[in-house]
């Protein structure tokens, strides 16, 4: 599909491209850019490119398709970087969880005759790394792609197809939009797992240890939330700010509802909540059958 | 173990000891006591029970240990109207995850010279009734027991030995604790996930659409927590709110301090809080080994 990919950034979205990449032959080679050169042994070591270097002004030279995978926070400064080494008709992919940032600190770096297609793989897990990669991450998992008006349309297409190719849904939407569902899909709901799970660990030492032994039922779930890649979450909350405030005031409206709830005895609204959760509930499941 | 054993209350946690008693033969015949003739001709028809009634005083009657599975709600009810027919020298024990409240409604109705021993599995799942049940749910799972100093010694042994027959791990601690424990490990997080599942369930419908779509992440967890038994989560909250106003104050104060450093972006202190809450769900982990 490619003769030759560029990833930068080899945590877990990167590497597990990666191992698509070799397996689905998408590319007659890979070339791994990572600052740390730890990562790019570690590549090496498990053939998961072709090549790998700490420069990564090096490592996009002659890619087809160049894949921004570092934390969100650092787009601008790697795209401007790599701005000057870009091959004319190549394409540049992000993977980042916010569009509209990313857009904003990429797009203009891109020089003119080269293509940017925002992208965001809605995959993950809790681990990070060269090693932490997963052959498969995206089959049948979304994949959302956030043009505008002025994308090339042949590049949107190749795009789509390799995207299709690691075994993705593909689907198109604008990014300000993006931005907003993904704040109350996965912003939000990590913000207040590591909120409550942080709540729990400046508890005095006591009830902490109780609180990590039993921690059986919803807490558990929560640590798991809350232990994500801690950069990658920090650049996703400041670089989608706007969308991430207005759900967490929408959502402290609701908690504060239920909160008066239970401090005045109102089971009925209580009930009624929790009625109508079972039915989104519902409509998730029902949802993810399709 | 006893001779017959009465079960008040045929959701998820009784249908389940159902189970486990017969497989584990702990007693030769079991009872069922539940006010819905559906749930009472289902437990039979599944070979639950050797008897089943919506007469709960009947159900009772002979039995030498009586569990009180119903919502946590009813327990001030339902021990009293089987107060007059509990047999001498039995023993009640209630499964209830909240224990002041739980003992403040079942002991003033206990009659002289039976016994009554406050228990809390630790096991549980977002589905209810009968059929629910799952032989196994207690195994390498908490049983904690919150019996006072008046409590008989020779009755906690039996209780302890019983929940040890369905594979618990048992632990006896003090009521007020457990409820704070609990707060912090079960029901703050339930509280907050039914909260932030209905932002989602009062977004207007495309924007709730998109939400229900693309759920991956933090999101569908926490659509599970929000499917557990409204009428159960309902009357856990009202019946331990002390425990639960506080956690969620301690909460409101943690995710107001997240708020500000987005708004302010002070990245070190996001990255300092995740860091922190990563080492909590190592600790978790860590933990369950044991």
């Amino acid at each position: 599909m490619f003769n030759k990919i560029a990833i930068i950034g080899f945590g877990l979205i990167g590497s597990s491209l990666a191992r698509d990449i070799k397996e689905k032959a998408l590319a007659s080679s890979i070339s791994c850019g990572d600052i740390s050169q730890d990562f790019c042994d570690k590549v090496l070591e498990l053939g998961l490119a072709d090549s790998a270097t700490t420069n990564i002004t090096d490592a996009v030279k002659d890619a087809d398709l160049i894949i921004l995978a570092t934390p969100v926070g650092i787009y601008g400064e790697v795209s401007k970087q790599i701005a000057g080494s870009l091959k004319s008709g190549s394409i540049v992919i992000d993977v980042g969880s916010v569009k509209q940032q990313a857009i904003a600190d990429i797009a203009p770096n891109i020089p003119d005759g080269v293509h940017f297609i925002p992208c965001h793989p809605v995959s993950g897990r809790e681990t990070t790394g060269p090693e932490a990669g997963l052959l498969g991450l995206f089959s049948n998992r979304w994949c959302i792609l956030t043009p505008d008006e002025n994308s090339s349309d042949d590049a949107l297409q190749k795009v789509k197809s390799f995207w299709e190719g690691c075994g993705a849904n593909v689907e198109v939407m604008d990014a300000k939009r993006h931005d907003m569902v993904l704040a109350v899909t996965s912003h939000l709901p990590h913000l207040i797992a590591y909120s409550i799970v942080d709540t729990a660990a400046t508890l005095e030492d006591a009830t902490k240890s109780e609180v990590i032994k039993y921690s059986a039922g919803g807490f558990r779930d929560f640590t798991r939330i809350a232990a994500s890649d801690p950069i990658m979450w920090r650049d996703i909350f400041l670089n989608n700010k706007e969308a991430v405030l207005e759900t967490l005031q929408m959502f402290n409206e609701d908690i504060t509802a239920l909160q008066k709830a239970i401090r005045i005895d109102d089971g009925d609204t209580l009930e009624k909540v929790f009625e109508r959760t079972r039915d989104i509930r519902r409509e998730v499941i029902e949802a993810n059958k399709k």
